[in-house]
Parts: structure tokens; sequence; C-alpha cells
């Protein structure tokens, strides 16, 4: 019985989660926000137990020091050695690193020359590991990235038609997200169908306020909707999503707040999708309690819904077939609404939904048996991929 | 009987047919290239003639001045007065035109005005339909829209998702094009069914060198691949199509030869697509010929097809399916080999071909009888939509 820490550490915050490895046992999970800010708030949560405090926390080295203080106090662990490894989560991969990886001085350096793809995670990423690392200098640290499990993507999936060079110079192609999400839930799904997964074809739908999704074929990803960065693809909570790229200079033109090609991409990264759309919020709980009486909410949930079917219809067309449909994540795995608006336009496939088995709450099937492609709500859990990711990396 | 001019203005072309009508007779036809440029070209073509002639044409109306003389030379009007009408085609009608219209002075304002939403185009445009009202005031002239079949779309499929105040304000939403190939081809599809027009689902493949995708319901667009722009959509000969928006920054930050965002999208619409993967050529015929021993022209040739199946796959999303599939225009209607590949991954959905059809110079059926959606290949004819929307609205 060992002690594994999964990290999930961002700019300003650090989400973690304790586990008992090889039992996959959740011992206890915290967050850490607003670090470099006033007023930063670490939450605990510990059996039945819940702790909030603010402090003044300055930089994730103290962040981390913190953390491991909480882990002693609530005999968590009750001495540091018991943490035998810690899986950070790494937003950028690139073509390097095609699977979760030991951390090496050579390792650490790669992860922070791959900053230029992820100029906002991979930073905050090689901080927490670093401060980790000097803390709990025995521990294996192992690197976990969202990428990885996109570098299966054939060539003419994952580049875009662009002039070539952009590719072979500057690394400009699609390297998509939510990799540890959508491997999970697809194994968990080959399961469910009680085939072996080289044998099955599952379309992955990680629907949250970002949301992507990937065409998995024997296991292994062959599309994703997300691209070069988490901006492509579906319409999310205040995302674009894939767009016509001529609308840059004419925005440029016509916005005198839009000062250049930057300032359109943040604006698409956090004020559209269905915020931007619906003018009232980026949370599908409040477009859904507003559509009846907002006409804007009601558009943004029905673009939001056509999205979502287009990416089903071209990865049917990108594995010629599914055996199945899976929903996960925050919107996926709760909002019945979306599910069922998704799927009553997909009938013509022959995906046949049981209503009585698509309510709130539900996890497995809700398909009916008849149905072509198996429909399946499976809360995924990126934490428990990287903890087993170090499980089996770990010095024994 | 009468005759009819269908004229398509470029900004340095114009391509003409002269139909009798109602009887839909191609009288003549010809193309004034160059035009404002040293050694302009016109090309007539009548009968088993064929005229080419180098000469300098200074602007839109010397050239409608030679294109007159030319039809009195050869004998195809004796008088100008038997041209009743010209149509004119227009790129971008916004979301003022829904068909075609008879030209008067307020019309020719607009078009000029819709010049923002294409800015290479509808100048041209409008200086073709003036140097024609000039000299034949009498016949009646006609703008008939790329833009105008798809203003039957709905909300949720020409909306972005984007802040709502950029198409309330700025008129930033999906146009689409090639309207009036997507009509006539989808029309005659229909009689290829055997049944009315409102009960028929189609998926109509404008693949040219440029290319758009069109899901047609009952006879009207409900989405179609083209965006804002003729940028979006499919992979074409150097066009992107569909794109992760941030790649603009990075491109503007790492490529000095790209200063704003203008210059990114210039890259992308005339240096893109398939020439900019392959190195090559535009032309899918140069493609295919090096495919097998270039593997950069193999990858273009991948990710054309791929791009194409995508946008079938998601207009059967958005149809619930599709009792047919049209290719026309240059690719759709000569390629073999990309009708080929686009198919053979297509299977699930109950595609079949029929091999023995699916041959050079092919026109009609090209699925086998038990395929769920017929597949079809449909020579366009746009200059033949022009002339029936004149003929229609000519003052008689």
């Amino acid at each position: 019985m060992t002690k594994t820490l999964a990290v999930n550490a961002g700019s300003s915050s650090m989400k973690w989660q304790m586990y008992e490895m090889p039992e996959e046992k959740v011992l206890a999970k915290g967050l850490i926000e607003r670090i470099g800010l006033k007023d930063s708030i670490t939450t605990v949560k510990f059996g039945d137990q819940k702790e909030e405090r603010v402090l003044d926390i300055e930089n994730h080295t103290q962040a981390v020091h913190i953390l491991l203080d909480d882990l002693k106090r609530f005999h968590i662990v009750e001495e540091f050695s018991e943490i035998t490894g810690v899986g950070h989560r790494v937003v950028a991969g690139g073509e390097l690193f095609k699977k979760s990886t030991v951390v090496t001085p050579e390792v650490l350096q790669q992860v922070k020359e791959l900053s230029a793809l992820a100029p906002l995670h991979n930073p905050a990423n090689a901080a927490g590991i670093e401060a980790f690392m000097d803390l709990l200098p025995d521990a294996t640290s192992v690197v976990v990235f969202d990428t990885a499990f996109h570098t299966t993507m054939p060539e003419k999936a994952y580049r875009y038609p662009l002039p070539k060079k952009y590719y072979t110079e500057n690394g400009v192609r699609k390297y998509g997200a939510h990799g540890t999400s959508h491997d999970y839930v697809s194994k968990e799904a080959a399961k469910l169908l009680g085939k072996p997964i080289e044998e099955t074809k599952i379309i992955t739908a990680h629907i949250g306020n970002g949301a992507s999704i990937t065409a998995v074929k024997a296991g292994k990803s062959v599309d994703t909707s997300m691209g070069f960065t988490p901006l492509a693809g579906v319409m999310m909570g205040t995302r674009t999503g894939e767009m016509d790229p001529s609308v840059f200079p004419y925005l440029i033109a016509n916005d005198s707040e839009l000062k250049d090609a930057q300032d359109v991409v943040d604006m698409m990264n956090k004020k559209s999708g269905l915020l931007g759309v619906s003018g009232i919020s980026s949370d599908m709980r409040e477009i859904i309690d507003a559509k009846d009486t907002n006409a804007d909410a009601k558009l943004a949930f029905e673009m939001y819904v056509d999205r979502i079917q287009k990416f089903i219809g071209q990865y049917l067309a990108v594995l010629n077939g599914a055996d199945a449909l899976v929903f996960t994540a925050g919107v996926g795995e709760n909002s019945v609404p979306v599910r069922e608006a998704v799927l009553a336009g997909l009938t013509w496939f022959g995906i046949e939904v049981d209503p009585a088995k698509n309510v709130f709450g539900v996890e497995g099937e809700i398909s009916t048996p008849s149905s072509r492609v198996k429909v399946y709500v499976i809360p995924t859990d990126e934490e428990l991929v990287i903890a087993r990711d170090v499980e089996a990396l770990k010095v024994k």
C-alpha cells in the first residue's frame, strides 16, 4: 500500500487528490485557489470533513508547503515518506510525449520549452512539479499529458491545410486535449460493450465548460475536435470552437476594442460560446432555465446542440460507424436536456435512446437494447488515470 | 423567342453565355480575361467556331463594348434589341436579397454597399451591371446572388458562437456561396429520385477549385460549409477551410512575412489547401498524378478526402439522414479517385457505390439499387439558373 497524489496545477490554482494505491481509494482531495493573489483559499475534503481557509499564498512552493502541512494535520499521512508518487497533469506535451513519463531534469526542461504551445498552462504545470520535487525529493514524479492520448492520430487528421512549413518549422498542427478523459471513458465503454478494446470504435463526448469530442478506434485516438489549442472544435461555455478564419481582419477593422489577432483570440476564448450568444451565462444550467423565456438563451442552446451533433456525425464518418457514443464531464454527465436534444436528431443512424434511462444521475447505458450505437453516460476520472500512471511508473 | 445573356464578372474578367429562351439553348459563350491589364484576352465560342484575340481592354465598359461587337460580328444577334435580358451573378447578397431581383438604381446601390462582405467581388459585379445597363438600356437586368439560396438557413446554422453584437451590428454570420449551383443540382437530384422536392433530403457537394457542401431539406438550404466568406468549410485548391482560430496570433508572432490578420487570411486563401500541403499544385489532377511517388501529395489527397467525408457526416446528422448525395463542379464531376475515396469510407451509412457506374464522364446515379443513400453525379449549370431567373423576371 502506497500513497499517490494527483496534481493539476493552473497559473493561480492547484487541484489535488490523494489516493491509496493500488486500491485506487480516494483518501482526500483539495483545491488551492488565488495563488499569488491576496486572500488565497485552500479547501480540503477528507471523509465527511471539509475545511476552507483564507490565507495569503505567494507562490506554488508555498502552496505545496501548506498542502503537505494539511495532510499531516488531518492525519492523511503521518510521514511525508508515505507519499511515494506524485502525478502532474501537463496540458501540452507536443509531439515529444506520447505517454506519461517519469520526471527528470531533462523532462522538466522539455515541459518548459513546450510552453510556446500552452503559454498559460505549461509554466504553471512546471512550477507545480518543481515545488513538489523540492519538498518530496524521494517520491516518483510523473507527468501525465493532456495531449498524449491524441499522438496516435494519423497525419491526415492532425495536419492543417496550411503551407507545410508551418508544421515542420513551427509545430502548427492539431494536438487535442482532455486526453486522459477520452482514454479513461473509452476504456470503460469497451468494458460495457463486453468487447476487447482492439475491436471497438467509440466516440467520446467530453462536454464540460471546455468540451472536446474524440473518435477512438481500437483504443486509440484517430481524431479529436480540439486543435492547435483548446479553442477549436465544438461551441463551449465561453469559447467559439471552429470558425471561418476570415472574420479576424473584419472584426479588427470593425471593433475598435479589438486591436490585433490576439485580442480576437482572447474574445473568442473568454466572451464567446454560450455566454456570447445568450448574453447571460456560460453555464448550461442557467441557459436551460432561461431558454423558454429568452430567445438568445434558446438560440445558444440550439447552437450548442447543433455543434455536438455535427461532430458526432463527422466522427461516425471518420470511423465509418461506431459501437458506442459516450457522454462525460459536467454537461455530458448531468444535462439530460442536452443529451436528449443531441440524440433526438440522430435517429437515422439507428441511435435509440431509452427515455426511462436517460435521467439525472444515471451511469451506464441510456440506449435501447436494439440501438445500433450504444449510448453511455460515464463519469470521467482524470485524477484516477493520473494516479494509475504514477503507480505503473513508480520505482518500487 | 428571346435572347438572354448570363454574365459572371470578376475584378479582371468577364465570363458570359448567351441563351435562346425559353428554349434554354446555348447560342454562344465567351470569356474576357485581364481586363485593366495589358494583353487582355477575349475568347468566343460559337457553334464549332472558337476565336481568341489579344487586345488591351481598359475597363468593364470597354469589355462589354467588345463583347457586344463580337455578338454582331458572329451574327449571334443582328440587333442589340434582340437581347431582352441580362443576368448578373453577384457574390454577396447579404441578408437583403433572398432571391434574384430586377436591377433598379436602388438595387445597384445596395449591391455596392454589400461590398464590405465581398470586397473583391461585389465592386466588379457592380461594374459589370453598370456597363451593360449603359449599353443595353432596354434589356431587363437581373442580379442573381450566390448567397440567396442559403438565406433559408435556420439561425442556429448561420450564427457564429460569437458575442451577439458582431451579428446585429456588423453582420458577421454564415452567408454561404455557390447558391445557384446547390439550388440547381438539388432540384435535378429530386427529379432523379422521382419525388416531390418537398419530401427530399439531399446533400450537395460542389467540389471545384472552390468547394462547398450544403444540406438541402425540402429544396431549401438548411446548412452549408462556406461561411462569412468562401474561406470556410472543406479544404480547397488553395484555401484552408475551417481552422482553429488561435493559429492567427501564433503565426503572426512566428512568421515575419505575416504582419497582421489580413496577411494570414491572404495566405489561407491563396497559399494553403492542396497547394500548401503538397507544395506542388492546387489542381487535384496533378495531386493524383503525383501521389504515388510524393508523400506530400498523398497527404494532401488524404486530407482533402477526409474533410469532404467529415462534412457529409455532419450534414447526415444535420438532416438526420439523406435520400441523395450529389457530386458536382470540376472535381466532383470529373475525379473518379476522389469520389471513390470519399465513398469507400461511408459504407456504414448504407452508401453503396457501383464501381461500373463510377467512371469518368458519368452523369446520373453511381450508387447500387440497394444503396440507402442514392449517389449522383450531376453537372452543374450556374449560367442556366441565371438565364432562367432572368426569363422569369423579364418585363414581357
